[in-house]
Order: structure tokens, then C-alpha cells, then sequence
């Protein structure tokens, strides 16, 4: 059946669960007593476990990062371009390890979870999670699955977020940091956006203060408006304006408020709605919260140097020009503090017009320097 | 009473009404038969009409532009920063007329109106209008005024479109057009924060397809969403930075959704739920509209060289540097073509790190260049 599928691809998948039951302390100062992973592996762990690498997932991923479920599946998981055979995260070289995180609503245990102390949906009762909260339950299911150090921790967005964190909390269990499109904290901007996307959800008469399940209902109209504003953040204005510029949905004007116009409104809405069918507001809304939280020099008083000061990882550091999300000048912060760590670090900036997103896209530099680093890896 | 007011303030100024009962043709196909327009005046028109400077007000501006209504006002009008005596539009020298649109929600005729057919409030069945149909009601009102031909058409934003479009429209009747912070036509990206802000309305139940005066309701969630997403595009992400940087409300974090954390959250819900209290749902929606329609090029296949053929005006066009949402690039459109079409034309570009918003703050190089523009008019 596999042989429908490029031979570049890792081909049919079937996610697995963990279950932990060891209680997770989390910075909110909540505790999960018990709690499960979802995740998906990709190549196959080396006799040494020296070859393992981590997908960190951003704000709407999923564990299901490459390959297909079923045979008739017509897209396959969100990182494909970069995880298979060949490519640049390339499975005949690593075990790839890809989880949906903690406060998920993909498998992992999140608000739509069942809560064990009470037979219900967690719903609004579910803790909020930090980047070290997802980095320590990372930890776990690397013990789970007999790996004591990472080849690389590897993420986009938010997921390089976690990256960093790996090499700041785990400094001797990661060899290898790859964070992309990221930033050491989000700007004011970032936070406001992420407001906006929260207030949606927040005040939509359905979401009934997070307990939607029990009502019955589903705060769609506020998952949408929230997907729509955090999609425009994703892509640039030039990408935008080549993908739609000013195209009518139709020949002509139609002057009133309820028609689509142009065609990003049509994009938009669809984008929107396709979001709103499928995701756990109250996962939206955790998912925002980390990003803002996640601040690892906040406890070096600001000082992002002496936060990386015990971090013995290598690091490569990739940002995008057209990215206005978390902007090439974020990724140097980074890059700054790092080398004035004297810590290993390698940064790029690809020239690419997709803005934000431009890091799930096949951008030919990309993927090629991404290969050259992630092949000069040792395991 | 005028005394407590700064001498260079216009001082105690009261509003007028203007009564329209010929029918105006709009671009949408419809007919208003009659309509009022609210509009303040600052200095006195000369005995030959040659002084008289109109100001034209941006997505949610009104018609009180300089000085004060009360005494005991602690604001000023929103552009009291340019007129005034010896302001950049110096009422000394000028007869300044600024007016509240056509569709607008604080005297003139709009969707909040009683329409005189059925005793109802418009609301949803007002017509939507462009910015071409505020340039013939503002040509009405030039009439009315005994203006046979503006000094100078003035306006930021949306204005600086009106503006644009006069020197379009009416090009015997503007001898200058000043336009800031302004654009040719929106990008898609700008149409998508519209769309946004747009469904976060249309999409509130309390907005009951814009009949939401007969429900009795306001949709105040939807205002509130599209104010908190449009003001962040008002700003410039290092303005807000250095605004709020990552300043918490308090001094240590509360872990949940509800909790303002940042203060720069606080100051968006705070921004968003005053302008709900105080502005139209279907007016708010209609400017978006006319933001998106305004594409004055469109008539002569996109080419805006060939708009500006038989304007005649003195063009005067400002950008700032940190506008992303009408950025330099945009102003710098208008300019080429201008130049292209043979036009009088000077150009500006601010370093100002204010963003969008820039256009109404004090900002010394700005006051100063632009008094230079306007002190050069002949009257």
C-alpha cells in the first residue's frame, strides 16, 4: 500500500500513547497527577540511542508531523517537507520523535480530556502549561523511550521555543538545538495579537467560560476570529498580496457587508471555519498563554547571556526575512546572547517572501542548509 | 470662559448642521434622498472664499477635529496637535471646515439615523458608501459654505484618500491636496484585518444583522474585537514595545485566561471597550468597506498615472517611517505616479517611531514641515 506514497516519504504512520503516571509538578503550581502523550515515531532508534531526534510542534500542531494515517490520505503530516527519507530531518539517519503536546487537543491529555478525579471534561479546569512545563513531559517520554540525551531538539515558532528551553533546563540530554522562526520572548505586539485571539474565544457567548462541552456547544465564531487574526500574523504582506492581492471573488462589487468581496476574505473565512471545526478553544487558549509566558530570562533578571550560561548544546538558528511574526532581528537576539555565552551557534536567514509560515514551506535554501547541518550531526 | 484654553487653541467651538434634500446618486446604485451632515468650522473665511481648508477624518474620527465643546473638556479635538492659531492649518490664516462623513455615527446621516421613510433607525439598510460618495456630499457642503474652490483638502489615512480622490473628483475645486499616512488602494493584507474586525461584528449575536437597536442590544463584542485588532495596526511593534514591553500588570503571574497579565493587554481591552460604548456597529463596518472599495486607480485599469491625469491641485504627501499599515511604499506609489503624470508634488517621509498613529501626534519635524507646506499657500 506504502508504495502510493513518494519515495521520500516515511510512508503509513499510526501514532501511539504513553501514559505517565508519575504526578508532573507544573510552574503554575498546579500538579497533573496522571497524564497521557500522543506522539508518532518516524526511522529506527539506534542501538545506542544516540540518533533520536525530537519535533517540537507550534501553536496549532500536531504529533502527526510527517507521512500518512491512511492510504487515501491526501495531505501528509505538517513537517513532511523537512522529515523522511532524504530530507533534511532524514529518518534513514534518525529516529524522529513527533508528540502532541500536554494541553493539546490532538491525544495528548488537555482541557478536552476526561479528568480521572471527576469522569469529566477538564474544560476550563485544566491547568495552564509553560514551555518547561512541555519540556519536563518531554523528558519523560524520552525515558519512556530509552533515550537519555537528544541528537537535536528541532522546532518552528513555538516549537523552537521549546528547543531553547531543552538547552537551558536539559543542558547534558541535548546535543543539538535547532530553533526557527522563534524569538526569546514575545514583543508587545506578539502579546496583543495573541489578546485579541484570546478575547475572541473568551467572549463568545458559547464558550461559556471554558465549560462549552457541558453546555453543548462550541465557541466557533471566536476559534474562527481567532485563527483568522493569527493567520494574518503567519504570512507577510508581500505573500499575501502575490497569493490574492486585490482579486474580486466575483465580477463585481456587490456593496454590502455580508458578501465575500475579495478573495484573502474568502481564504480567510475558509481558514477560519476549517480552524473552528476541529480545535479545543480552551486549547487556543493555553497554547497563547505559553507563548506569552515563555520568558526563560526572566529568571536570569533579563539577562539572556547568563540564561544560556550552562546550555551545552550546539545551536542553529534560522530565521526568515519576510517573517514579521518573530522577525529575523529576533532570532539574532538570540544569536547575540549566544555567542556572547560562548556557546556553538550557527544562524541563518533565508531570503523567502512567506513570511512566518515560510518555515513549514520547501524553500530550496532552506531545506539544504537544513540538510547540511542536520548531516554534519554525529550519532 | 475661553481663557483656561492653550493660546494656541481655536478655544469653545459648537457644532453645525447642514440639511441636503437633493437626492445623492451613490456608487452602490442607491439613492439617499436626503441627508445631514455635522460639521465644525475653526477661523473665518475670507471675503473672496479663497481660504477655506477642508479636513477629512479617518476610519473613526468625527467632525470635532480641534478645540474644545465644554469648558471643563479635558480633551481636545483629534487633530488639535495641527489646527489651531499658528498650528500647521493656522486659523489665523485659515477657514477650516471639519465634518463627520456621510455613514458616520455623531451627526450625520448613518445607519444610527431615523430614516424619514419609515420612522425606523436605518441600521442595517443604510447604504453602504464610498469615498467617492463623501467627496460629492463634501462638494454639497462646499456649496452650502458659499467654497467654490479649497485652499487645501487635509487629510490622514482614510482622509488622506478623500483627499486623493478630491483632487480626482472635483480638480478645478482643490487648489492643494495634502494626503498622510495614506495609500493608493489597500493591500490584501490590509482587507484582511478589515475582514477580521468585519466578522468579529457581524459574527456577535447581539449585532442581529445590524438590526440591533430594534433588538434593543449593542453588539459590544464585536466593537471591542475589531477596535483591540485595528488599534494594533495603529502602532508600530517597537512603539508598543517601548509603550509596554513585556510590563506586567502585577507583580507575578496568574496562570489563567482571564487575568489581565501584560499591561499592553489591559490598555487594548481598555481601548476596545470604550470605543464599544461609543461607536456604530453598522457605521464601523461601513468604513471598513469604504477602505476596502477606495481604488480610484480601478476606473482607468489599474494605472495611476493615468487617475491623476486631470488633476490640477499641488500635491503634498507624508508617510512615516514605522507605518506598517499604510507604509512609506504605499505613499511612495502616490508619488510616482504623480510625478509620472507630470503633477506639483512634494514628498515626505517622517522618522517617527509612532507606527500608523503617527499622523496625529506632535511630532516636531512633522508640525514643522507641514506648517511650511501650508504657510506657502497663497489665499
Amino acid at each position: 500500500m506504502s508504495s502510493v506514497f513518494p519515495t521520500d516519504s516515511v510512508g503509513l504512520v499510526s501514532p501511539k500513547l504513553a501514559h505517565f503516571n508519575q504526578p508532573l509538578r507544573l510552574a503554575c503550581g498546579r500538579t497533573l497527577e496522571q497524564y497521557e502523550l500522543i506522539y508518532e515515531t518516524y526511522g529506527e532508534l539506534n542501538a545506542t540511542a544516540s540518533n533520536a531526534v525530537l519535533i517540537c510542534h507550534a501553536l496549532s500542531g500536531t504529533h502527526h508531523a510527517a507521512g500518512f494515517h491512511h492510504p487515501d490520505d491526501r495531505k501528509p503530516g505538517w513537517w513532511d517537507s523537512c522529515i523522511g527519507p532524504g530530507k533534511p530531518i532524514d529518518t534513514n539517519k534518525f529516529f524522529v520523535v513527533s508528540l502532541n503536546n500536554l494541553g493539546g487537543c490532538h491525544g495528548s491529555t488537555g482541557p478536552s480530556s476526561i479528568n480521572p478525579k471527576t469522569g469529566q471534561v477538564y474544560g476550563a479546569h485544566f491547568p495552564v502549561i509553560t514551555v518547561e512545563d512541555w519540556v519536563h513531559s518531554q523528558a519523560r517520554l524520552a525515558d519512556q523511550l530509552g533515550i537519555e540525551q537528544w541528537a537535536a531538539v528541532v522546532g518552528g515558532s513555538l516549537g523552537g521555543m521549546q528547543a531553547l528551553q531543552w538547552a537551558i533546563s536539559y543542558p547534558e540530554r541535548i546535543r543539538n538545538c535547532v530553533s526557527i522562526a522563534a524569538a526569546p520572548r514575545l514583543s508587545a505586539q506578539n502579546i496583543a495579537f495573541n489578546e485579541v485571539a484570546r478575547q475572541a474565544i473568551l467572549t463568545d457567548p458559547d464558550f461559556h467560560a471554558g465549560s462549552f462541552t457541558e453546555q453543548g456547544t462550541i465557541p466557533k465564531r471566536g476559534l474562527m476570529l481567532a485563527r483568522m487574526v493569527g493567520h494574518i500574523t503567519y504570512l507577510s504582506d508581500d505573500s499575501m498580496g502575490q497569493k490574492f492581492g486585490r482579486e474580486l471573488k466575483t465580477d463585481r462589487l456587490n456593496y454590502d457587508f455580508h458578501s465575500v468581496e475579495f478573495q484573502v476574505e474568502s481564504y480567510l473565512r475558509y481558514q477560519g471555519e476549517q480552524f473552528s471545526n476541529s480545535f479545543d478553544a480552551n486549547t487556543y487558549l493555553l497554547m497563547t498563554k505559553a507563548l506569552d509566558y515563555f520568558d526563560p530570562a526572566a529568571k536570569h533578571d533579563g539577562d539572556l547571556t547568563a540564561t544560556f550560561a550552562n546550555a551545552k548544546a550546539n545551536f542553529y538558528i534560522i530565521s526568515f526575512t519576510t517573517d514579521w511574526r518573530f522577525s529575523p532581528a529576533r532570532s539574532k537576539e538570540i544569536v547575540d546572547a549566544l555567542m556572547d555565552a560562548k556557546k556553538n551557534v550557527s544562524y541563518l536567514d533565508i531570503d523567502a517572501p512567506q513570511g512566518h509560515d515560510a518555515f513549514l514551506m520547501p524553500i530550496p535554501r532552506y531545506l539544504q542548509a537544513f540538510s547540511g547541518y542536520m548531516n554534519r550531526i554525529s550519532v
